[in-house]
């Protein structure tokens, strides 16, 4: 039972996202590790460093490996980084003559790296897929909101009526450029990361870009023509991305939170969270989680930003920051684009107007 | 299994605190706000609220319950607490005569601020109990050090010969105010919260204040003669100690780092992590977790701060942010300490002198 | 005389930049706002709003302004903005037949964003040749390395050597990605702001968006077909990629400390500071600033992006916030890439090979 | 003219304080390094290592100096610190004979940690002054406020009527114990900074202590034993005390903004900012800015808390970073408390109930 709120037995009720969390999961970076290695070794037979039976051999005997985790969170222990442990363990297990086929020329670095991009590229199709959505419930909202009116509030007080679609169209227009912000990111971030122990390819020995070619082209990645061990603007770029989004929903959040206020009466919830204490309340429970989802990913990219500070060909410190914090902002954006639809399917009226909702199911 | 580093499945071999882990889990939670819960039946009955036989009776049926974690989850979606739906358990398992002993007059925020506290009392003492052995750890080595010299280096540059124990005593000489400061500050923390639905004590009724004193008895913690609902200053100042702890940790760690360095070598590491590519390399991998503790803590202390912002009686976002970011701080901080003690073990020389590990059991 | 950093008497030999700050100051905004007032009166005459006698007369008049900062000072610790003090000060010194000719229909932040976004523009300038100079002096010394070798270091040890350029290659790629960046980010970066008192466009009346589009031609901005007053995704955005060009100099300048270390000299600096009790030392002054300012920076985003919690249709708050940090943000950025031109300069040589200045003027 | 809100010529309205700016100036530090230069000389004299002639003689040339900012603005571009350029000029202005008895075992670190301490202790006592003006307040307020009640609001929604001073006493309590927590933390703030080169006092030679001790008297500050050089702990947890301070204010300054909302009602403000669009406003300008101030603190903690990893003996990066923070958030805090009391004077009802400026002059 996980002691954070993303993961916690009742907390992730409000924060959690089991869709976004499994592409984070000790499973999936395992299976992704793996799919890198295979993809590495495929690489190699392509570019004729191994032969294709040695190839063939190795990537068969990957199939069935027994993976003690015990054993990796020892060896992450002592080595920093998981790689090692976990081929120790492979190599255990699979004849001797396959080692050979088996991440000769790589570093750990560049197992990790790849996992997690492939990783990110299914959270990127999640996230792109939820923005659509939330950008679909506003439109339907708006499309019913005809003439309803509704009064602008500036440094909060009233200052003009307006039309009650000038503010959800101001909570939509920042969603739609972060769809494309999105789309536009892939080309820099969905990048294999190869290597070797220093970064340069030189382990891999000639042809080493043709490897890195293939290899990308197997995992369905880009390739850049270098590794970007110590580059990390990409990954802090995509970082600033999704609190960009989560800080837009919170936006949206906050103003739900206001117009819910007694005396003011713009939005009505068609439920809200109880209270032990007063059972008439209708708390605007999820507005508040959003609002602070977005706080809390602000907040994180201080971390973000100070991971560029990379010392030379690899720091363990710069890294495993990363390691904290970007799994975080993943979750934190994901639970805010799933608590914004919930939230949205609340509204049962806006200005007094009676809003359906999307039909979405919640 | 966990996403996040802390509890990661192997991760959690750099990252992660146990000890620490236990006093925020969901398990201790729940046992603590049953703790909280028959405290103040206990109180109530004290203040002639309640009548014996009522309290004993609900006190009784509260030791054999059984709380669905599951149906937690859902009622916390939608509630934004816990407590609701853990008394809608407890009214289901307990006869209907005995729900006046039970919360009458107390909200949700009584009960998880000060089961909150109840953890975070544990968890100070474990954290002080560290800091002591660290600092006796510090003065071993010191004490072998002799006038053992090493270059003294300012802006990274070398300037003139220094003790080796001047640089240890720079190390240790924190530690020991943070010691200080943390017995300090449990006389503001340390306080049991209660105040009812709008943090004033009126659904208590008369000699609220003194239900509030057995209360905090009961639990062994202090009480402040007011509900601190909304001021939530003591527990950023205890995150800015556990943040100044892991700073100071992280100091030591970077240089030890430095020290490291083939060509400066002056620290050598008696093991040191391995590498994928290069089997060679004796990698300062707890050093550099240490310098990653305490960078993460410091960009949290960026949202502990936000949390002052607590609006009117209760804010539901800002106080989520709290659950968002303290627990992280706290299992930073443990896993901070608990690695120090790990490096310092792992020293094995100083300028040149050996040193001898503590004899501490790693 | 200045007590901050960026501005102090002698601070600012370090952390200044007279160029950058040129765009920022007030005397450079009072004269945007002026340039936003009368491209507006302009817009509103092309319209057919206002006659072409009255537009004229009203900016003739707006020539001989005379506008006094005391007066503005107090006007704005009373109003929040500067504008509606600026606007009483100038309807004093013109005719009244003029005043409905000059920000009818308009509001004060959309005389400040727009005034903003004009001084963005030339900064963005700025800081894009100063990359793109950056850029070129890496490659200059890239290709007098010819194949001079370093220790590869991973983890802060010594792992395999690597060819001086492929570590140069690591500072300059990032560089190269940024100033495609910092293109690409005009497009939604360089917009006229134009909503009136709640965003809407409704107090311009018939046309309002042919006005805007007047407008920004004759700023020589973009303009979106809606006001962004409460939409901050893109000046985040922007400060996100300051930081990024910042945090990767500051990797390249944390490269070079080290480098420069006596035991480790793989850098030799033909100059660096002095010491007030050492002479003998040559400290990397300028590396250090650097990564002094991409931590400052980085922390700053934690700020950037709470401003997107922007309430309803103006925040006073969330506004000012951007206020009192973008600025911060861009004198860090461009004082970063400043001393970054003057450290790269300073490099003697790397890995004993010897490297010429760029010959660029300091 | 200063770019930045907090010196700008007319966003000072909003956020300067110029009281707590001139313990942050320029000229300030000056005096103070030349105050704490003298005060080392006179320490000298009485340990016996200078002659009173020649202490004297340079006590009596260092009062007639002039200093030339330009020069010192070139010598801390290359220095990296103002002290060897300031030593420098001081030098060609007084006989070479007395400089034997200028400076001599100390290094520029002892020179400007200590200056800055002597105006730490300064701005202390004004925040304390203003912390306890505002308590003042505060307690007259409440003192008018009889049984006057107000909705009690829990996570944006009304719960139940409470007394107003309910919530004014919960604005009250925390700046009551950041009073006491600002005298408690002189102790460890407000000691000489002494220890020369690499900090182990050695260069003073034999009784360095006692040296140390007899400047600390002079100066009129505490005396540790120790150089502090690269523990920054205290520094650090002081800028926590001011960021909680604001924080609190903060709240307070949420809460005032919410109450004054139309529909809420449940403060009056007597002015309040004016619109450049629509004259019946009355905007709460002071409240917003103060949400502003507390923000823009929360953010800056992520920085001095990196200021903890302070490399080795001095760090020039770790250093220069507090520079570019702490005196921002002097400011912040300054302006914090003194539109915290501007605020209140403006407060003309609560809850309906008319209350009296304190009569404290705005």
């Amino acid at each position: 039972m996980s002691v954070l709120a993303f993961e916690h037995p009742w907390l992730s009720g409000l924060f959690g996202d089991v869709e976004i969390a499994h592409f984070l999961s000790a499973e999936f970076q395992l299976a992704a590790m793996l799919r890198v290695e295979k993809a590495y070794t495929k690489a190699l037979e392509k570019a004729g460093k191994i032969s294709t039976p040695l190839a063939e051999g190795c990537l068969s005997a990957l199939e069935t490996l027994d993976i003690d985790l015990h054993d990796l969170k020892n060896a992450t222990a002592r080595d920093g980084v998981v790689v090692p442990g976990m081929l120790k363990q492979i190599r255990k297990q699979i004849e001797e003559e396959l080692h050979s086929a088996l991440h000769t020329g790589m570093t750990s670095q560049d197992v990790i790296d790849t996992a997690l991009v492939l990783g990110l590229k299914e959270i990127s199709a999640i996230l792109e897929q939820r923005l659509g959505d939330l950008i679909d419930q506003l439109q339907h909202i708006e499309s019913q909101l005809q003439d309803t009116a509704i009064m602008g509030r500036t440094r909060m007080q009233a200052a003009k009526e307006i039309a009650a679609t000038d503010r959800v169209a101001n909570w939509r227009a920042p969603l739609v450029r972060h769809r494309s912000r999105l789309e536009d990111i892939g080309n820099n971030l969905l990048i294999v990361q190869l290597g070797g122990p220093v970064g340069n390819r030189h382990e891999i020995g000639e042809n080493a870009d043709g490897v890195a070619r293939s290899m990308a082209q197997y995992l369905e990645l880009g390739e850049a023509g270098k590794a970007w061990h110590s580059q990390r603007d990409t990954l802090v770029e995509f970082a600033n991305l999704l609190s960009l989004i989560s800080g837009s929903i919170g936006k949206m959040a906050g103003d739900i939170t206001l117009m819910a206020q007694q005396g003011v009466d713009e939005v009505k919830l068609a439920s809200g969270g109880g209270s032990s204490a007063m059972a008439h309340k209708q708390n605007p429970v999820t507005a508040e989680i959003l609002t602070s989802l977005a706080r809390f990913n602000a907040v994180q990219m201080a971390g973000m930003h100070q991971t560029l500070l990379h010392e030379q060909e690899r720091s363990g410190a710069a890294w495993s920051l990363e390691w904290l914090i970007l799994p975080q902002i993943c979750l934190a954006t994901g639970a805010g684009l799933r608590n914004a639809s919930v939230l949205l399917d609340d509204v049962a009226s806006i200005g007094g107007h009676q809003v359906q909702s999307s039909g979405k199911p919640t």
